[in-house]
């Protein structure tokens, strides 16, 4: 990688999609900045993830936000008093946080603009979350829409240029898990589990556990979750 | 005001601009939520001015949420480094700050989506700060039409419902001053300066402090303004 290598900013969880979405766009040969909440979810284990995936994925540097946004409730990942449900749902799962992809969004945005990146990768799926809005090919394309006409380039020029790339968007999760073995991510620093312990121990009946699990399996690798 | 009014998400940063467009939502007969960010900016003077902005206009509640856009650096607003501008300057000026207004109204968003909340008022202005990227009307235009995608009730329903409302975007700062003067807002609780002191003490020289005097004299109103 030269210093002349384009920048990227790429939001990561510290989950499997999010990884898989940093090796991507470090294999497209992008000098990665990676960029994390913590939003008042249930636990720290997936930051701790994230700074372990950042770092053995070679990013040029990772970040923490602070943003309250547990203050608002309203969803299971960020309000105690919700339980995460351990069987199927139907409808949009309580699991979603409201508006959570648009916030991070707009702040990579931020980031972007500041470091003169063109690209913001975001691990979305569409086709395992399909109940989240928010992770919809439709909601990301206006996203690039508007991010388009917000910063200073749209009035300075270039430009139109900045691209919110979903690589995963229409993938299924063996298709993931393949891909990002393929680019060598060590998927046992990963941690998807919406209740995972401290030590990012998974609860394995969750439904990031059950989708992560059924991929490992579909993709006919083997599945180094540390389940309790 | 009865308990069933409907609900709006109010953006006020405690400037004479937001405390127009909360008078003016509150006219409407929205049951008001205002929301401030301490995001890294030079003075706290602005929270301090939009706290008592909220009360004396009745809003139903007012939260400031922290968000450390100085820590991404790039405007005079967030970095002591860069002088605020004290003349004139062509092109965006450095007082912009990246993304801010995506930002936050994707904040706005979380929070009206967890209240139920179809209206977000912003106080944006295209007429005296078109230097702006994300003041413009098409801007806002495009945020709402990827914030009707956005969330849950754009899969679940009635959706499509969202609407950024910008009701000073194309009036002058005298329009400003004369519609709040006659909606009884009392601009001697707002701060305007963007290098105040802690009291809220105007500096007399910047964009802001230039621009809101001119708006005064044009309109032909006392300027309540404290200047040092």
């Amino acid at each position: 990688m030269t210093t002349s290598a384009p920048v990227a900013i790429v939001l990561l969880s510290g989950g499997l999609d999010s990884a898989t979405c940093l090796a991507i766009a470090r294999a497209e040969g992008y000098a990665c900045e990676a960029l994390s909440f913590a939003y008042g979810q249930r636990h720290d284990a997936e930051l701790a993830a994230a700074a372990r995936v950042a770092a053995a994925l070679g990013a040029t540097g990772h970040r923490v936000m602070r943003i309250d946004l547990a203050a608002f409730g309203g969803s299971a990942l960020t309000d105690p008093a919700i339980a995460v449900p351990e069987a199927p749902t139907t409808g949009i799962p309580v699991t979603y946080v409201p508006a959570r992809n648009t916030v991070f969004l707009a702040c990579a945005l931020a980031l972007a603009e500041v470091r003169g990146a063109n690209d913001i990768f975001i691990g979305v799926n569409a086709v395992d979350y399909s109940g989240y809005p928010d992770c919809r090919p439709e909601y990301i394309a206006a996203f690039e829409g508007m991010a388009r006409l917000a910063t200073r380039a749209a009035v300075e020029g270039p430009g139109g240029g900045l691209r919110i790339r979903a690589p995963l968007i229409a993938a299924s999760k063996a298709e993931i898990v393949r891909r990002g073995h393929a680019l060598g991510v060590d998927y046992s620093l990963t941690v998807s589990c919406y209740q995972a312990s401290p030590e990012g121990v998974a609860c394995g009946r969750c439904d990031a556990c059950r989708l992560r699990a059924a991929g490992f399996a579909a993709a006919g690798l083997p599945d180094p979750t540390r389940y309790r």
